[in-house]
């Protein structure tokens, strides 16, 4: 487990104040949906065809100016109240589109179930599709880029209580750039 | 988290000692993989058309006389040194398969990708496919089952320190089979 316990600026590609983001005001990540909403119970949540979750809300945001764009978020678990020490989410990233260059202590898993895309890390980018499945080590900097004309879509497990992820610093972010990697990134 | 962190005993449909089991000598469960194995490096496991995961082991065990039967199971996330407090395992139920009915502190949530099944959640009885996701909340009575025809596939995520699986007692059980669920449980 993470030792760091920062949760209210934990991140993930989204704000918490949509309609700041939506205006293009603000770029503070504040991505972990509100606890407590829940009851703890079992629940099941039908898939529908449209990648959405009978149950779930998705949650759409693009934002050109704040390193990531054009993403729609599904928080399954861990928004409700639930007691389980991770949260499961379903991100979408259209065509084009793309997450924020970032690192954080705490552990992505992503298993991709929706088209194609780049995971890039710690220097690495991998051609991922259907079910290929990603462990990114605390630390390790991370993007994953859809260049495709289709979405690409996939889940990422964390853990509920998480650190809040940091930008690159210059030098980090020279030494990738310095890479083969480096033509992969989007600023 | 689960405050119990009885983790040797911990269990997951599949046995510590897979010889024992595969000889049907004992029912003793032990589902954890080995911590420590790796270290902790991210990592990529590219997705083979036939359910298994370059790179990720996968076990298969019959047992008829410990409450499951035909499962295999593929750990992903979790017996590799990783740091991450969840595990992502991958189970496979056989037509005419099923877990065995227990229940147990530690949350499951579950995600399935092949087939149909049906889940017995807490006295009720949801039949379950492609991408349908589960929230098992803490000592709810459960059992997933395949009657299909065809091979019911399905991610789990479980914290890594988790409590040991319990059966139900004979009340429970009795109230269960009482239920117009109790038609569809496996013995």
């Amino acid at each position: 487990m993470n030792d760091t316990k920062n949760r209210p600026g934990s991140c993930d590609w989204l704000p918490e104040d949509n309609r700041e983001v939506a205006t293009g005001s603000s770029c503070d990540w504040q991505g972990s949906p509100s606890a407590g909403a829940g009851d703890n119970r079992s629940a099941v949540y039908p898939f529908q065809n449209d990648y959405t979750w009978q149950g779930v809300e998705q949650e759409r945001y693009k934002a050109e100016d704040c390193g990531w764009s054009d993403i729609a978020r599904n928080v399954l678990v861990g928004g409700r109240g639930e007691s389980a020490g991770f949260d499961l989410r379903y991100f979408e990233i259209a065509p084009g589109g793309h997450s924020s260059l970032e690192k954080h202590v705490h552990e992505h898993v992503v298993i991709v179930i929706r088209g194609r895309g780049n995971a890039l890390i710690a220097g690495e980018v991998h051609e991922v599709g259907f079910l290929d499945t990603l462990y990114i080590s605390p630390d390790d900097p991370h993007q994953l880029i859809n260049p495709f004309a289709d979405p690409f879509g996939f889940f990422c497990i964390v853990s509920h209580d998480r650190d809040r992820p940091r930008p690159l610093d210059r030098d980090e972010l020279g030494r990738l750039v310095a890479t083969a990697v480096g033509s992969k990134l989007r600023p």
